[in-house]
């Protein structure tokens, strides 16, 4: 069950972009599976794939056709990933996108595909290139919801957000949707997230706008620390409103920018809201550090810790399996006697001990709520980091633990 | 459930090791939960401890105890780590050593003391030291069953093995004890583990002896990759038989080596086959790698992946979630068409893809034995690794989100 998370009721429309979704048949689920969306021409599309060394085929196919120009359509399925399925997967995915140049006339490396799913089957391809034509002729900008719903796998809700922001006279649209649930981690997890806004901005720019606000939302959150072969977040600037950013320093490029940020951070607290069996939403901050790897190891050791994360289910502030697992983060040199660790508000450990205004019914009350607020300071540094998190459940164990989920 | 573990029935005394046990109402369990260790005179002793860099009072003392000379006994209490106590947690266990120094006639420094279980709260040393008179009268040679027992916590079977080797006409036995269930990976976690010999072994070979022993044992298994902050593993060589090893060429210490080595894999494995929820031993083996970092670090991604280990749970062979495992282990270059994964003698990847061998029910007949090899060749070096892990079960959960575990 989702914490705090209900699905998007609404989406605004974002110039330039048109979606269509349907069923092919590819999840066992029986519901819209396959997405196309359409980037206007001239459209500046920004895209982050996974780290992880064994990438899909529809990853690798996505990155050689964004080396080659200018993309202009996004073909997404849900139910099976394409991963691990050596050179006939990425003759499938090939294939794919062929079908789509020859459809709309453009050419296959201005398709990138994305495929989310299951792992090592072979993709039915057919099932995908049947349905292009319908998918083709039914593109309408207002299917961003309908979009959002098709790309779910494990998730429980429907992931999206969009914002509308004055910038220059001009009212320029964001909207977002993503999907992913479990095997979250940063560097692109199993997730895909496709974001639009109607401004125009310079490819170097939209570049480093996808990275810095990548960096505050995608990056920092972790459901169990596994991450997948398939992820993806794209940026597209459409450049179908006037506004247009060509200069870093630009006080334009500043709010753009911050909006982003925003629908960004939304979508990643909304991936972690909807985590696999999360009870818990948690925000692990790290204040006070000497620089950002620091405050970052901490953080993930204690958001991946089973020790920490169980006592979350179990609502225990068991502050010494905090302190154990930032004792285990591989910090040098870091004296206990300067760690601070606070519940919400309240001090729970400090000068190497137990707080003195440590109440266990106090701390354990704070540990019921559905969102958590675990700070740290190092008392070292000026650097600080927030990352987010779930707790672990049984129903973590009953969604991952069925036979071939 | 231990999976393939039985307690010991009969473990051989060692010359010039005497132990006693007795209930000191540390533990919540009311049962025996304080051990007391007499190394007879003369005895070398060598230690490791917990790398966590926030090691509990216990530890600090024992390591500025054993720098100062000759430890001659060991305090072993269950059922409070005395870690993140402060200075009164030093002070508190001091205290105990100096008791027992009066009452032994030995020095201060000549007590180690250890402790395991709740972190946190203050250690009552009171109850310890009024123990003390009792427990040094009852010191006898054959309770290494009974002091296997008394260092319960969350373990479910005491572990303890013993073995007699025939090295230059001499009998020498070698006798060990352990306890540790969860928070257990490499660097001793929550583990303690008593091993001694009665033979006699020079101080520098003996720490030789040990490091290497412990690397290919308690420094090769991780059940959830949680580390603690009181572990210690001790091997004492009491010196009362004939032989003498006083160099490393000596055929005696490789002999004497190897028989110490199986007694630390039994005991590692004990506590893997006791793991906290554990319904599956596994055994993970990373061959033809390039060097020990390599094979340690997928295997370790592996082992302490929750998804691998839910899908062990489910005796599902989701060789998928290997797979993404081991590109999720940071290895540069690694070829994904040179790896291959075997599930006991089967193989269920190769070429980039599922092998063509691969027979879904036959995989899924090895996932569902309560033993499980996983061997993942790199087919780019000739390193191999092997270390042993658990699944993750609803036992798990259960045993660690139940509150102050």
């Amino acid at each position: 069950m989702a914490i705090n998370l209900s699905p998007p009721t609404e989406l605004h429309t974002v110039k330039g972009i048109k979606l269509a979704t349907i069923c092919a048949g590819i999840s066992q689920k029986k519901q819209h599976d396959l997405i196309l969306l359409e980037c206007v021409k001239n459209s500046s599309v920004s895209t982050v794939f996974t780290r992880n060394l064994f990438c899909a085929a529809p990853v690798t196919v996505a990155k050689q056709h964004l080396a080659k120009g200018q993309a202009r359509y996004f073909i997404i399925n849900s139910g099976n990933a394409n991963a691990a399925t050596g050179d006939s997967g990425i003759d499938h995915a090939l294939k794919i996108c062929q079908a789509i140049a020859q459809q709309t006339e453009t050419k296959p490396h201005q398709i990138l595909p994305f495929s989310t799913g299951v792992i090592g089957e072979p993709l039915a391809y057919q099932k995908i290139i049947a349905q292009l034509p319908t998918l083709i002729s039914s593109l309408q900008a207002d299917q961003w919801i309908a979009a959002a719903h098709a790309m779910m796998t494990t998730d429980t809700v429907a992931k999206g957000f969009s914002q509308q922001v004055n910038i220059d006279g001009d009212e320029i649209t964001i909207t977002g949707i993503a999907k992913g649930s479990g095997m979250i981690k940063p560097n692109m997890a199993t997730m895909l997230a496709f974001i639009a806004i109607d401004a125009e901005v310079k490819q170097s720019l939209l570049d480093r706008m996808l990275n810095t606000a990548i960096n505050k939302s995608f990056n920092r959150i972790t459901v169990d620390g596994d991450t997948s072969t398939n992820d993806a977040c794209c940026l597209v600037a459409t450049g179908q409103s006037k506004l247009n950013i060509t200069d870093e320093h630009d006080p334009a490029y500043a709010l753009l920018l911050s909006a982003v940020e925003k629908i960004f951070i939304n979508l990643a607290q909304a991936i972690i809201r909807d985590g696999e069996g999360a009870q818990k939403f948690v925000q692990i901050q790290i204040k006070d550090g000497k620089d950002q790897h620091e405050c970052l190891a901490i953080a993930y050791r204690i958001a991946e810790s089973p020790l920490v994360k169980t006592a979350l289910t179990a609502s225990d502030p068991n502050w010494g399996r905090i302190l154990a697992a930032i004792g285990n983060a591989g910090i040098q040199n870091l004296d206990i006697n300067h760690v601070n660790i606070f519940l919400g508000e309240l001090c729970i450990f400090k000068d190497g001990k137990r707080s003195a205004t440590y109440v266990e019914e106090v701390a354990q009350k704070i540990m019921s709520q559905p969102e958590i607020h675990i700070t740290i300071t190092l008392g070292r540094g000026q650097h600080q980091e927030t990352i987010w998190t779930t707790d672990m459940s049984h129903e973590y164990i009953t969604i991952n633990a069925s036979y071939r989920s």
